[in-house]
């Protein structure tokens, strides 16, 4: 994977100081890198039922969208309050300071369906935890996450321990 | 397109009272429909010469890196402020209340590129003007202009006259 880990940018202090910030888009500047990491991201789901891929705003939505076209599957978006037009169930979890929440369409997916959840970095794991807790008040079964980049100093994968968790590169 | 146009959910007064809102997430759920509604996007472009696609955050980011991975050419975000980690370049532009301003990485495009710029909708065509002036502002050519949905009665196609716009549907 070290032809993926040389597409992704180290930046310093981003978005404050002391964060180094795992720039992805020189990954999305290279097509044949690009098709490699969306394959890793989802060659552990090949062969399994998937019925759908979910997605967070709004990068969620890049890689989420290619895994679900690469598996012919729904893509359902989750978004931020009040961007999806539709009746929406929602999920607050907690930031390092305030809340967030996340919002999915009430007919995005429901019982039967079985989600893949899908993201370019895996970091803290509270938008994934709330994300998949979404999908299950839908009465969709979670098949398991699919991240790029795992931050595991920030025991992401601690958090999700209820869930299968897949990511391509680690650090 | 009637098949693609049954995809396509109107909500009424949203976000706003007395606007029609033309919700896309049914195509999104429907893979095979989604495969369609993205070839009849690129299909005009299709045997020129494009080195990357650009799409606006958010719900661009789906269609621009789907048209992106079906040209097999490079994906080029354009961001809301504060997203990108790496120098950026800005263009700000009027609304109906206020501005708003988009953002591009400096090295994301350049002289001798040739960027189709893709979004789901084409409403007043201001937020696709500035993207268009954004990539140009780098040194790139812009080679045209593909949206799935294209609000005539709005004359966005009028401000983006100086450029090539193709749409899937229009109402």
């Amino acid at each position: 994977m070290e032809r993926l880990r040389a597409k992704i940018r180290d930046i310093p202090d981003f978005p404050t100081p002391g964060i180094l910030f795992k720039d992805i888009t020189p990954l999305m500047k290279d097509p044949s890198a690009m098709r490699l990491a969306i394959h890793q991201m989802l060659h552990p789901f090949l062969g399994e039922r998937i019925t759908a891929v979910a997605g967070m705003e709004a990068r969620g939505f890049i890689f989420g969208s290619l895994v679900a076209w690469e598996l012919a599957v729904s893509f359902v978006p989750l978004r931020k309050p009040g961007r999806l037009p539709h009746r929406t169930r929602s999920n607050s979890y907690d930031l390092e300071y305030g809340t967030a929440t996340l919002q999915v369409h009430e007919d995005a997916v429901g019982p039967g369906d079985r989600v893949l959840l899908v993201d370019d970095v895996i970091a803290t794991g509270g938008t994934a935890l709330a994300s998949c807790q979404l999908l299950e008040d839908l009465g969709a079964e979670v098949a398991g996450c699919g991240f790029l980049v795992e931050l595991g100093f920030l025991k992401g994968r601690d958090r999700l321990a209820d869930y299968r968790v897949h990511s391509v590169l680690q650090y």
